[in-house]
């Protein structure tokens, strides 16, 4: 039997592939002094100019294999090696104390870190990591060591590491990274997310994993169970081979759907869409096959920032997307914030009860400036693609009203200016708030289009806090009246001829799409990885008898009920 | 023109009438060392038994006129006459030390009020307040002073105090005293919330109101305003006047309702009850001609102490107002806790959303204790009159079918031990969270009635906190959404031939009354001083007409909408 390692399961998956140990430590760094200054400060320009270069080339590898915005930390890289403050403060120290460069880099990224490490703010906290990430880089290069690099890598491995900077993971080739495995970090921390987002197996947080493998040794990882397993013996190795060879059929069957329409065997179609919280996202929604963006969860742009971000910086973050989707639709929510998503900025009222309080479009439509600037970065971005609005929380006719009203005063703007935006552009609400499902024919007439917020929705139908672990057994997606309230929404949209998708958590699960499709949802937002599983399931039910279904369950007791009637529905 | 003075508006109303000085400055305390100690101590019995029998006196007059609730606080005051801490502690005193009766009491009271006001817990703090009221009654035994006492008032007057005892405002008649005003007090202070129970005008907080006034000046009060008027011009007093009787007018046109039928002018019949607290309010139901007790908040029962009140406690306290409400039926609540009622002594979690969180029966199906001797306690009482029960904040069905097992489980007990008890009691819910209305159908099943509490069924079904000021715009009764879920609960439950009451801030809303009405409403609950409004409101309504009303308000886009037609319909 293989050694066996347990660590925190990051990513799911099932991979089995020699080490490919990457070793990311530079050599032990001396302090030399009375160097000649001269040579010294000439042997760290050379430095900083290849690590510039490698930087700049990996900035256009990330940009157009992975979009702009994950682009952006080479360019944060790039920024702090000019930065007179990091680079000029190492040329001060080798004039001033005549030492040699790798010990002033040392010195000053010693600094420089603790003093961003100590900030109470986590995007400062951030640019520590970035700066360990650069100081290495140029380490590297002042040592002139041949660092095993990821672009060493040629045939199908295991990477194994003490951690995956961010300069790292966004190199990794997912077709020949099988799987990765670390010694520290957590299910939250940057490499696990990207594993995850990749598809890519992961185990994080091992401990010391990089000290008991060699290079070529033969490693098996299965990331839900956290499990690594070093050189495995000939029934671990079938049987990991054996699971791979199952995800990965699985995988190219599902693959094979991607560019298939979302239809029932009678006919009915709908559209499978993704939910994306960055113009990064957009990749994998296209991978995945999904037909739109079903929920563009703008806060992200807001969040972990000094301030709320530019007209411009909106613009060129919703213009990407828009750009990036090729015309199918993307549905970008307006900002919603309160409740347990915290902007220190926008310095929000310490509420009893936040879940209903003062969120969403409560806060927008009081916040005039908020509000305007990034409707108006919209709707010019609207121009560049098929954009759609949608607005958060809405609980009444009047919101809507002045939401609608808002919008229509940035337009005449633009029209006075010139500016271009798409005229027709559609306008929508969630449906996250038992008035608004329970009146949802009323609303109909204000919108184009209604997404039902199954999260929401079911904490408030069931007066359930979804984080509260002591109740959860009341947070009840299927119990039926969350189901009525569901079927209310779609025939209150259908009177008036207007069309429902579902971005809540709901519309992914498989065994719910039977019963949503009955319903007669016409649309599926949900997180990519679970698009391509949507369909296939999609694809093999007939509408007539998902009607059936979704007409018996309305008259279930209960959640348990439900599910029963839905595990053992054909 | 008189007068004036403003102060904190406590009750409602107008009145005019000479002043009554209620003194209760009993003479300075001399200190008086090197008294012979028999005959002091002998002072002091002769005093101690003057004020028992004057307090046991006023408890019989209590229990009688208000019931053995209100008659409690004169049996604290005998206990405290007796308890060794006091009248022991002032003997001691007199004896060490050879002082005066007076100052001795003075001393020991001083001591004990500091002791107890500095305590933590509110209901330890209220015992300052008794010590200070019996003080003051055995001090001026000792005194032998002759007080103004209540007992005095023979004509209808203004009574003027610097504060009112609990021991005075139990002793007020209200036909007598036509309204008070006093220096000291809030809005919630004890005399206020009396004078409103009692439906007498009351300024309180005038500050020196008691320098400003000789016995037998004419004062006018205007309750709504906090407004008193000292010596008002023959203009004010006509104006007062007329007002004071136009109000009287209209209390005695409703008062001839008391014992008529809630009926509508086609014979439509509903029933109109009281929500109460405590036992002593079912005397305020009584008078307002209440045919039932609707909602018996019996989280009360546990409020202000150190414990949970024992099974006897609360059997005494179910089996009074079962037996003072003669037959007619009483709905009494299990216990409702959580959210924003606090019970130190349960040790509940924090929570972010206390609101969305651990509350009402999803405490008690966990404590077991505590609901079986709740409900062992209403079950025995169940014996003595017609009572019912109700669960609050029930979601699903499977949580109503947890309760009536246990409620089954208490009968089982009961009934091997031969306790009586109704065995036909009925069972009901509360209908207060969205999924419980919108299932209302399924759940009518299993109960014998429902109970809509709109105060939290409109807080969920808005998703707004109707604590939190910044969105009270959106905590909206009227809600289209709101008015149909009530149709959905009154329409699922009859369908099954079950009743349904409303015991929210709704049910005493006159401009709500046609809609509630025209929606099948069976039975209305309400704060006693609102039934006869409501009743009157009824009489002269046309179920026909009603019906029209809600159907049409139900199409409406908006609250705003809805206000407008209820406010402007006949």
């Amino acid at each position: 039997m293989g050694t066996r390692f347990t660590g925190i399961a990051a990513s799911d998956g099932v991979a089995i592939a020699p080490a490919f140990v990457l070793s990311t430590s530079a050599q032990a760094v001396e302090e030399r002094r009375g160097v000649p200054i001269g040579p010294e400060i000439e042997r760290l320009e050379v430095a900083l100019r290849a690590a510039k270069g490698e930087l700049e080339s990996l900035r256009e590898t990330a940009d157009v294999k992975l979009g702009a915005e994950h682009a952006q930390i080479f360019t944060a890289h790039i920024q702090i090696l000019e930065d007179p403050e990091f680079a000029g403060a190492i040329r001060g120290m080798i004039e001033g104390e005549e030492v040699n460069a790798e010990f002033a880099l040392n010195q000053v990224a010693k600094q420089l870190i603790a003093l961003f490490e100590q900030m109470d703010n986590e995007y400062m906290r951030q640019r520590a990591a970035d700066i360990k990430d650069v100081s290495q880089r140029l380490l590297a290069k002042l040592q002139g060591s041949s660092q095993s690099s990821l672009a060493d890598i040629q045939e199908p491995v295991v990477l194994v590491a003490n951690d995956l900077a961010p300069s790292d993971t966004i190199q990794l080739d997912a077709s020949l990274v099988r799987a990765f495995v670390t010694d520290i970090g957590g299910r939250t921390s940057h490499s696990a997310i990207m594993a995850r987002s990749l598809g890519i197996p992961a185990v994080v947080g091992l401990g010391e994993i990089t000290a008991n493998v060699q290079a070529g040794q033969l490693i098996a990882v299965d990331g839900a169970a956290g499990l690594v397993v070093v050189d495995p013996d000939p029934e671990e190795q079938a049987s990991f081979s054996s699971r791979a060879a199952g995800e990965a059929e699985a995988k190219a069957r599902l693959l094979a759907l991607k560019d298939e329409p979302s239809q029932t065997l009678d006919g009915r179609r709908v559209e499978l869409a993704g939910n994306i919280g960055t113009p990064a996202d957009v990749a994998a929604v296209l991978a995945n096959g999904g037909e739109g963006v079903g929920l563009f969860r703008s806060e992200f742009l807001y969040m972990n920032r000094q301030d709320a971000p530019s007209e411009e910086e909106q613009f060129a973050a919703y213009r990407e997307v828009a750009e990036r989707m090729g015309g199918k639709p993307v549905i970008v929510r307006t900002l919603d914030v309160g409740g347990d998503k915290e902007i220190p900025y926008l310095d929000l009222p310490k509420e009893a009860n936040p879940f209903l309080g003062y969120r969403a479009i409560r806060v927008c439509l009081d916040r005039t400036e908020l509000f305007n600037t990034q409707l108006r970065a919209i709707l010019r971005a609207s121009h560049y693609g098929k954009l759609r609005i949608m607005f958060p929380m809405i609980s009444t006719v009047t919101e809507i009203r002045q939401a609608k009203a808002r919008v229509e005063a940035v337009k005449a703007e633009l029209r006075a200016a010139g500016t271009p935006f798409d005229e027709n552009i559609e306008i929508g609400i969630m449906i996250e708030i038992p008035a608004a499902a329970v009146a949802a024919d009323l609303l109909a007439k204000e919108v184009d289009f209604f997404s039902i917020g199954t999260n929401d929705l079911v904490q408030y139908t069931m007066a359930c806090d979804r984080m509260n672990e002591r109740i959860s057994h009341l947070y009840q997606p299927l119990h039926p009246s969350v189901l009525r309230l569901i079927k209310m929404v779609i025939d209150g949209a259908h009177r008036h001829g207007k069309w429902v998708g579902m971005c809540g958590e709901l519309a992914g699960e498989l065994s719910a799409v039977p019963v949503l499709l009955g319903l007669g949802l016409d649309e599926f937002s949900m997180s990519a990885g679970s698009i391509l599983k949507v369909r296939e399931r999609i694809r093999g039910l007939r509408m007539d008898e998902a009607q059936t279904l979704a007409a018996e369950v309305l008259q279930l007791d209960s959640q348990e009920d439900v599910l029963k009637k839905v595990q053992t529905w054909a």
